[in-house]
């Protein structure tokens, strides 16, 4: 099954791609390319789709329902309570509302950690998406629960298609012993599993960890050899410059969220040292609880413009934001996408250039980042297949 | 010539909502309203449209045009001379995509300051949508050009319609003496006009002021008498407390604008002490050079959650910021508009409670500021037209 996108621009010039089954077979096809089916796209661009490095997709059932308190009021009074009412049902309605907005909005992947995962599951393959399903862990689970959980750490889903992966995902260091850590990092490698974790997202956290272990969560987290080139660890707001050596050596991917660390007071990721210290950074949008959407190009403006509040204006660029929220993402995750080239995985997001936010259209990728929204969006692509199409 | 908006949701339950001529005749209107035109609106809602007080609109012809640069290398090397080569027809194109993009995102009226603003008056003339003209003035024109400003000041469209305004526009403290600030000030006072002006944008102006003055800015504008209700300062980021109790003395409008601030790195307004000190304040994006992009949607997310940074996740919630940016503008500019109330002035945005973005609904307004985008509005209301209409 081929596709040909006849006249789109890439990297500023039209030309014809041609995709073949789920990748692109040529970006620079010719005009009579043969294709089962041809879509005139002079007015659009072809840029990356988004991977979502960090997300609580069901989440999403609980959008607007409590803000604007103090963090314990809402968790304690608020989110936790209607959280322990959540069945499966929810989980799984949750997720389909997650992913209709991330399809809408441009992005292809999401590396979730909730509860009942397998009904995410369900609304992922439904969709046609890719996705990391995080078997989430906590201390105080019951022990049947946690024999479970590490079962389906070694066989869940093993044999089933490229789209679903599998990760390890402890919570975090204050509900989960190092023990356990340790037990499911082991299980995690050996089953070539990704391990996925908050880490240093408030001061409170480290501050806790200084208590009760005599340091910091990234030293912690070193001491008991559990950072490596398969570990995605969230937020790292608060994490020093000698931290950051640390990740950066041990090949740890990097997830900022911006929009859950400002409406939740955590505070400003350290762009300066986390850049400087060479680690892989992606981009995520936590759940909607404390966002309260799931799109990736606010989550980009967001971060570009953090970055530079205190006064370096040349901090994080158009480009390279986009880069961790596009190819960065998709190389943490091992899917051999994020850019748009021969042979690569076709997931893209195709965009109109006549939209009253493309123009005038100096440089694509800052319009893309500092002016577009969702309503730019004509097409989404992932695997080869037109998921979103609001052609007119 | 009468409208009926049937069944649209108003805070929450659904309702009749009645406009005649260019006011809302009735939120509560009966069934069976007699009305030339009847729209079905069970699916949709209805918002306060917004009035963006800080923009230059034309400069959307230059979006993206350079971004990511040392402040000084932009402005000098780049913003500068592209505008000294943009002549009358490049600020009419400029300001008529500033007007589409500002229609798509639900903005009815901006306070704008440029040069050949006849071309943008055109421009809003042929939308239907409001605006307030700056008339901008700096010490660097000829004395010709200064005289006819003073001139403009005192008469132009003095005897239009009322969807155009004219305004004093100094542009700040550094470029315009105060001998010509008291001069400009009492015109404006004398026809009637509001006075708007750059205020503590930047620390380095807060320092020249000191160095110029021997004080800041905010002292110095009180010392020569230019401050009074009809003052329009745009920014205030470097403005102590002391500053903020003169200004809500003197009942001066503030208008901040988040992404701009956060963009040239001009720093995070002190939300903490403008909100304490009772001033009225209402949101801007500033031109599109420093955004990119004129949603006031978006501005309303960043200042809400730029707000909460720190720690404080109460500070500026939802129906505040949402308050700033349709209310508070519209007062400040005498237009009797900003809520959806009978007899008032039928500025509104209808959104799509179906949308992606908008479900669940528990909150709307916790939605419009935190989840959606411009894809969630179906219509745009301006003086009792549809100015916009993507009903599909």
């Amino acid at each position: 099954m081929k596709t040909l996108l006849r006249g789109i621009q890439l990297n500023g010039k039209p030309t014809n791609i041609l995709i073949n089954g789920n990748r692109f077979e040529s970006v620079n096809a010719p005009d009579n390319a043969y294709a089962n089916t041809a879509i005139e796209c002079h007015r659009y661009a072809i840029l990356p789709a988004f991977y979502n490095a960090h997300n609580h997709a069901a989440m999403t059932i609980l959008r607007g329902y409590a803000d604007d308190m103090p963090l314990q009021t809402w968790l304690e009074d608020h989110i936790w309570p209607k959280e322990r009412a959540m069945g499966r049902a929810e989980v799984y309605e949750g997720s389909v509302m997650a992913i209709n907005e991330m399809i809408s909005s441009g992005t292809v992947f999401f590396n979730d950690m909730y509860f009942s995962m397998s009904r995410t599951a369900t609304a992922v393959r439904e969709a046609g998406i890719r996705a990391a399903i995080g078997v989430t862990y906590m201390d105080s689970y019951s022990d049947k629960m946690k024999a479970s959980k590490e079962e389906r750490i070694c066989n869940w889903m093993e044999d089933q298609d490229s789209m679903i992966q599998i990760t390890a995902a402890p919570h975090a260091v204050y509900t989960v012993s190092g023990e356990n850590l340790q037990k499911l990092y082991r299980l995690a490698r050996d089953h070539g599993r990704r391990f996925h974790i908050h880490v240093s997202e408030t001061r409170k956290e480290v501050e806790d960890c200084m208590k009760a272990f005599g340091m910091t969560p990234v030293r912690y987290l070193d001491k008991l050899g559990v950072l490596g080139p398969d570990v995605i660890a969230a937020h790292c707001v608060h994490v020093d410059r000698e931290e950051w050596d640390i990740l950066a050596e041990r090949g740890v991917t990097v997830v900022h969220c911006p929009c859950s660390n400002m409406k939740l007071g955590s505070g400003r990721f350290p762009y300066e040292m986390a850049i400087e210290s060479g680690v892989r950074v992606t981009l995520g949008t936590d759940g909607c609880s404390s966002n309260n959407n799931l799109d990736m190009r606010e989550e980009m403006k967001f971060a570009a413009l953090l970055a530079k509040l205190n006064g370096d204006t040349s901090l994080l660029s158009a480009p390279e934001v986009l880069k961790w929220a596009t190819v960065n993402g998709a190389e943490a995750f091992g899917i051999d996408a994020g850019v748009i080239a021969d042979g690569k995985l076709a997931d893209a997001i195709i965009v109109d250039l006549a939209s009253p936010r493309m123009r005038p259209c100096y440089n694509l990728i800052s319009n893309w980042v500092y002016a577009a929204d969702s309503s730019c969006i004509r097409m989404v692509l992932c695997n080869g297949k037109i998921i979103l199409d609001k052609r007119s």
